[in-house]
């Protein structure tokens, strides 16, 4: 399976970097990095340390700085550091893994490439695969399928983490989603509805740390900070791993319960940043979604056997 | 329990209207109207009417006929008829039960009258509960409390019926309801999330036509129409209870599982009358919720006492 992952590391980012590294079933072919959890020169530097240190041959693209509607700020540090991986010492970079060239493009370029073939794997703001649409709308119909961390349809209460009404990707380039959602491609939506059931609990970071040994040990050091934004915040115990569990889908899709239907993301007023699905078995229809292709969200997950995976790969 | 029922017929606030006359445990102090699955004229009708056949002896107190933005447009007639209930024979109604005076004052009036004393239900439209909160803000600490079937949190994919965002009391005047959720009273919202638990099917209907007699009957024959509107637009079998489940709430506030925290309805887009609540237990705020009281919203019920509560006390 040939994978291109979009991605703002971030501390889940790095536990789906870290997954990818050990999948033989995925051929990575770029970590395309986007402004997110920390801004764009913060993710593309942590995208060539996470690459370097997990011993990754993939290239990293430099992408979007700015969402399309101009703003440049990323998510507030208390989520993910002022470092973006949780305040953990990273040494110095260098770019040898770093290709010229923009995310957008090599996006175009590799779907191109390979016709049917790539599967897109985006767990920051869709800022990137936007530009990509924007630039040439053809090749959406060239990707296998994109799976995307983001977006919140209430179930079980999930009803957003960056604001009561919206999840932290979808708000943090609203036009971007809803661009995408529109796309003649195949989307997958793995959001709140069910990346809050993998919670990585002190137990079980501690497990990891044990049997995974130094980047084990690195992410349960990442979390320590992680923890803090999900219990004051969220009042949650234990941190939620929500990028990697994009990374399950795109190899266990039969783990997962979904609903299908086209998707709008309400584009301001206070629910801004809302993805909105008008499921299939609405018979009657609405008109401001008719025009829309129906896309895929996940509703329910089979919690135990992702955790269970996810540390038995990453142990390898 | 003094109730003030505010209320626009339509077929499911028929089935409210029935179970409420046959409750002792409730004073009906007054049943106002709204515009909303008909016009005004209609619904004032049709309270009226069902009033005299249920032998009711609260006075009709006659409500808005427009929102609050001015709009005077009922719900499409596909759901609950031209008539409002489902295209039953309507016969000739004397206007014996109707009180003079306009509802938002009747409301103001009444909660002075018995201050901490009355529960409000209101059903349709949050329209005259706004005016009378804007003609005299201080009743808001009057009231007991005020129930409202309105609104869908996404639960169980309940996530709206008028749009895929937004249910339809308060699609039909997403002001009103914005300004009833942050009134210092106690609002609890029965809505989509419980009230499609609630599903009245074929067998159930006729149980109801042979055991409740000619009333039973009559709530029969309008659910034919009724049930057109869910088999094409929504894809079920059977009608959906809305109204009734309002007033279960008053009695057995036991059968239901809520969530507290303060709402907010989106007031435009593709989301508008989308109602978003902050829980409780999302620590960390957001600045637009914050300035409002905690509201209780209901996301589960036990259905079948309730099915089995209507139809024991409307079949006494």
């Amino acid at each position: 399976m040939k994978v291109i992952f979009d991605t703002d590391p971030g501390i889940d980012d790095a536990m789906a970097l870290l997954y990818l590294s050990k999948l033989p079933e995925i051929e990575l072919l770029g970590i395309t990095t986007v402004v997110g959890n920390a801004d764009l020169e913060t993710t593309t530097r942590n995208a060539l340390f996470l690459r370097q240190q997990f011993g990754m041959t993939a290239p990293v693209v430099r992408g979007a700085g700015k969402t399309l509607d101009g703003v440049d700020k990323a998510e507030p540090v208390i989520v993910h550091g002022l470092n973006g991986l949780g305040e953990i010492d990273i040494p110095a970079v260098d770019e040898t893994g770093l290709l010229a060239g923009e995310a957008s493009q090599f996006i175009i370029d590799t779907l191109k490439a390979h016709p049917g073939e790539v599967t897109i794997i985006a767990v920051g703001r869709m800022t990137n695969l936007a530009l990509a649409l924007r630039a040439a709308p053809e090749v959406a119909k060239l990707a296998k399928q994109v799976i995307i961390m983001g977006g919140a349809f209430g179930y079980q209460g999930r009803s957003g983490n960056m604001t009561p009404a919206a999840e932290a990707n979808i708000h943090g380039d609203p036009v971007a989603a809803d661009e995408i959602f529109a796309a003649e491609w195949s989307v997958v939506v793995v959001g709140l509805d069910v990346t809050h059931d993998i919670i990585l609990d002190t137990d079980y970071l501690a497990t990891l740390s044990r049997e995974v040994g130094e980047n084990g040990e690195l992410l349960r050091q990442m979390c320590d900070h992680y923890a803090r934004f999900y219990k004051e915040i969220m009042g949650l115990s234990g941190v939620v791993g929500h990028d990697l569990l994009a990374v399950t889908y795109a190899l266990y899709p039969e783990w997962f319960e979904t609903r299908r239907g086209p998707i709008l993301v309400q584009r301001d007023g206070i629910g801004v940043g809302q993805t909105i699905q008008m499921p299939e078995t609405r018979k009657g229809g609405h008109p401001a979604w008719a025009g829309r292709p129906s896309q895929t969200i996940c509703i329910g997950v089979a919690a135990e056997k992702v955790l269970e995976h996810f540390r038995a790969t990453v142990a390898r």
